[in-house]
């Protein structure tokens, strides 16, 4: 087996696609998904079945609560914007900006990872089709780097030099699925929509649904999703 | 009312003295206190004591369970040690370590500074009396203090610069008894001990216990506290 690495898994495309490619360049996976109140908990029904589909060492669930803070429509009773065009994605930092979501996230796979001896941590972040989320930047993913390796005691004694990659960094919607068919991910036991029914059915007009199934069109492959 | 500020709120010594500061340099203090699953769970009553002795604007509390991740004496069954003498303390980063926590509650922190519209995050990290500690050193503050500008959307929008502050960085923790005495702070509503009793009484011998008792003894106060 190779190296250890922590990968965060939502259960969405890019952090689906990020699990297949760390295990495709032989890192042994802990999975790390974290249920912070989000409204669609589905999704951790979807990572879980992502993590059995690719038989992850192991998939820790961790809570940590963030709807007190409130300022999401993620975490909150805000409404999800709907039926935006694609040239307004992308323009303004949206509503569903949960604050210091991914540093949250990253501190906690950066815990896991000092506490498993693991070197690696891999994230889905992605700068090309992003939303306008400020912790998806590449400057922002350094930044987190280099405190990684000042915050920890295995950074410090310098035993482990920390590595946090975003294969999906510079990539498209489209791009990332190409990569993940070709891999052999299973898109059926994602799930992207930031507002699904009740059932887990995904809206299809949330920027997050929208922005899935451009990225399908445009290869010309078929999302296996059922929309509302 | 001045700007707002967050402030992590343990009910020890450093964190009560850093509110007490924050607090006399005009703040809005919010006060936030991190139940991580640490054994010392009496330490969550003492932040409450203390958060309300300084009638701060709001005192929170959230969850982040850090005990599946294990790796400390502070979160799991391993022992905290004993007895040791201050020429031991501080040579090694020990056990009571909680990889990445206060790269955790600063983020956290931030978080929910966004969510407020505060600009300002107030921490007790110590680098003089600290026990080996890697993310209570300037260097790693100053580290997170840039990840808080990219990272977040006030941030990066310039609307707001966080800002971290430790005003007890260099401090001993004898000058952060006297610091404190003399803003006021009621030191018998603290806790200190890494391993007290079911009923919260202080075993006195952890290193959290020595370093406190030494800070008293040196500037001749009395410590308010009773010790097994």
């Amino acid at each position: 087996m190779g190296e250890k690495a922590v990968v965060l898994l939502s259960g969405g495309i890019d952090s689906t696609t990020t699990l297949a490619i760390a295990r495709d360049q032989g890192y042994e996976v802990y999975a790390l998904s974290i249920d912070y109140g989000q409204k669609n908990h589905i999704e951790l029904q979807k990572a879980q079945a992502v993590a059995r589909f690719f038989k992850v060492k192991q998939h820790m669930i961790t809570n940590v609560d963030l709807r007190p803070f409130g300022a999401s429509a993620l975490t909150t009773s805000q409404a999800v914007p709907k039926k935006r065009n694609l040239a307004e994605i992308g323009k303004r930092i949206p509503v569903t900006y949960v604050p210091a979501r991914n540093t949250i996230f990253l501190s906690l796979a950066l815990a896991w990872a000092e506490a498993l001896g693991a070197a690696h941590i891999f994230m889905g972040a992605n700068a090309m089709d992003y939303s306008g989320y400020p912790d998806c930047r590449p400057e922002y993913i350094r930044s987190f780097e280099k405190l990684a390796n000042l915050a920890t005691k295995a950074g410090v004694e310098g035993k482990t030099h920390y590595r946090i990659h975003t294969p999906l960094m510079e990539l498209t919607k489209a791009e990332i699925i190409r990569q993940g068919l070709s891999l052999g991910v299973d898109y059926s036991l994602t799930h992207s929509c930031y507002d699904p029914t009740p059932e887990g059915m995904p809206c299809g007009r949330c920027d997050s649904c929208i922005l899935r199934q451009k990225g399908f069109s445009k290869i010309g492959a078929h999302d296996p999703l059922e929309y509302v």
